[in-house]
């Protein structure tokens, strides 16, 4: 029988200047059969303040959509207080990220993802140039 | 004494065109005391690509105000490339559940759920007709 | 060798009329360090229906720049459903609060928050005045 456990793993993600979306499905899946783990939750979370998680069918429609809405929620062209002191450009991507949240927690059913059948699980970049995000995964269960 | 545990469930919930919004609190407290529960956390997940996951005052004024603000963030009227490719008239639920997001946890204490006295567990669907929802409940805790 | 645990605590945190941001991240170290805990997540759950949590680069700039956009998702100065039941002046906080979410889930990792350097995990509050916050913690992990 198997036995409770923690499981601590990091996988990263090269993605394009924000808003840039990737799905990470294949990686998560990957996680769950090199670790033989059955039933219980996989918790995600993207370190730094100007990356987020969520899930989404993963076709480029859905991707471009989602892309326009978060650049709708704080474009780039506005002005923000966070410029004024760091000059860096990206304060667009802190407010974006801010909204989405930095986490995620999917399920695992007898050894697979209990995602739906067109629902990925996707990293976004908001920053304003490309980057290396890296994912916190933490399983708990069995 | 209690022994640490991962307990999955999964409850349905029909859900009228969206957005729709319906309280999951009844169904959650159901769980903690048949399984009697103690302190811990139930995580839920939303599957499929166009649910949410959130908790409101579920009142008729707020769930009100929260579909306005949901229509909003991704109007149904609008243009979507995910209709380009699909044709089935969900692109902005699409939008919409990313931005809400498909996952909860909610923590268990003394035998029961630690929310607030007017905070409900809402389930939302944003498709753009009926549908009934599954949410996967894994408990880890004691 | 550790052993697997789920550790129970709340943190209060006082908060001005919303939306108003803090830094919790000082008091998440706290709770790593006095309960010796190593590898797993701390999950967070804000109690009531008119605040959230995230993360953000905790500056004066970037709260600025989030506050705004938390109002302009539901400004104060519209009209909303839940007034007209309750005449209690909060019906964009209750908006917010839902959009935002009550619940955050941070990596613990060899005994420490695994959050980006430039990375606060926040509470925010979305009420029409103060508030003194309770936020759930519940670690599960070793």
């Amino acid at each position: 029988m198997s036995e409770f456990k923690t499981i601590c793993h990091t996988i990263t993600a090269d993605l394009k200047t924000g808003p840039d979306i990737r799905d990470i499905t294949p990686e998560l899946r990957g996680f769950v059969k090199s670790n033989g783990v059955v039933n219980g939750v996989i918790h995600l979370f993207i370190i730094g303040s100007t990356g987020s998680l969520t899930t989404i069918e993963y076709e480029p429609g859905v991707v471009a959509d989602l892309k326009r809405a978060i650049t709708a929620l704080a474009p780039p062209d506005q002005e923000y207080a966070h410029e004024q002191a760091w000059h860096d450009g990206n304060g667009h991507s802190h407010v974006q990220a801010a909204l989405l949240g930095p986490c995620l927690s999917v399920p695992v059913r007898d050894g697979a993802l209990a995602t739906g059948t067109w629902q990925q699980v996707v990293v976004i970049n908001h920053d304003n140039g490309p980057r290396t995000r890296k994912i916190a995964l933490t399983f708990t269960g069995m």
